[in-house]
């Protein structure tokens, strides 16, 4: 049974379980991945944490955790990127094996052609530029990572607050100005890196230039999973 | 913490926490209702088994509410109509409140001012037809209910078979001409009694027509863990 480590934030949790069914190859409700969420909304905030501005959202984490595991969960997803931060911390607490958010845009980036010598643009949270979650993971690739400017990244920051407050329409044009940016300063993709910016720019890429870490986490569930059926996950269609 | 017993079917679980999501007045993360959900897709079928045709799924029901209770739940939502056929099987079985769809949806009427007198249609698996589970508990209120006739009630199961295997644009068409059978018959209200049918119908209600049963449970989640917010969940504009 699958656990996810959910509520950061809880649309995004939601937004997550919609692209992991929408990936399971299934023709009715028995073909799907039995699953377990544990939306734990009490979490305190990732990014402010890292920036020394928040409590520490570890305990916090643990305790969700704990409830998937005595739940019955036999392997975890925790859709927030900025919550990867805590990710081996996580890890050296339970034998079970948690999924990581940035191996799996890396093997989305992969599929799509985008490998050593490559270069993305990040939409994240400052927590997640802050702590190098995708930069050190990624530069093992060899592939460099881009953030916007720090005017840019106030914008970004702004967008992920207003999701948050269900006012998405807002978000929305703030991220899309980003996006440019990173594309016109030469970025080969630009990573939606904070699982709240995927929700805004729904349906949003006329480019194809966007990469949505929370879909890329969700094929590599379906793939870790159902190891039958992974592959027929990475080649559907996008999901509309 | 709201325990959700879920996937019957995985997307109408999702399609219940985004409206749960929705319903709740928030403005960050930590104002939304811990939840933990157990998407327990090895239910078998609740209409094949009311009809006769198939096994009972009320010892898998019970193995997932048990996940539940040991992961902290302390009340009970089903999103799924066909199940609430065994919610004092499963009450009888737990000191955890469960709520009761069918109560959350005459509320909704009653809300908009279809009580003692009124008719809705219904749109429901042959299973939740069957059991009577709409019937009984609004004739408590005196509030008659109208099915389909035999051929279009074939169209409403073809269409949950459908969105049940990701062919959502080929139910939609199906259930629209029940709709306006349903309401050319004369009912004041038809109510989305099978929570696959509102994913069909999303966005297909030009004329208000339409109660849609799984954000009638999600408001009634918001009002039982909130009391203190309910009421301002109750007057929230309808979600997009």
């Amino acid at each position: 049974m699958l656990g996810v480590l959910g509520g950061m934030g809880p649309m995004a949790t939601v937004d997550f379980l919609a692209k992991l069914v929408r990936a399971t190859p299934a023709g009715r409700d028995q073909d799907h991945i039995p699953t377990l969420v544990c939306s734990a909304v009490d979490i305190p905030d990732r990014a402010d944490a890292i920036l020394g501005t928040g409590p520490d959202p570890l305990p916090a984490m643990r305790a969700a955790l704990a409830r998937l595991e005595a739940g019955g969960a036999t392997r975890i997803a925790i859709p927030c990127n900025t919550a990867h931060h805590w990710h081996a911390a996580l890890q050296a607490g339970t034998g079970l094996p948690i999924l990581h958010i940035v191996d799996a845009v890396a093997e989305t980036l992969a599929r799509t052609g985008i490998e050593t010598g490559g270069r993305v643009g990040l939409l994240a949270t400052d927590g997640t530029l802050r702590a190098g979650l995708y930069r050190e993971r990624l530069a093992r690739r060899e592939i460099a990572c881009r953030a916007p400017g720090p005017e840019g990244q106030a914008a970004v920051a702004a967008a992920i607050r207003l999701v948050k407050a269900h006012r998405v329409a807002e978000a929305r044009p703030l991220l899309e100005a980003q996006v440019r940016a990173l594309s016109e300063a030469g970025c080969d993709r630009v990573v939606m890196a904070c699982t709240e910016i995927p929700i805004a720019l729904a349906g949003s890429d006329p480019s194809g230039l966007l990469v949505d870490a929370t879909e890329a986490l969700a094929r590599a569930c379906v793939a870790a999973c159902r190891p039958d059926r992974g592959d027929a996950a990475a080649a559907l269609p996008r999901a509309a």
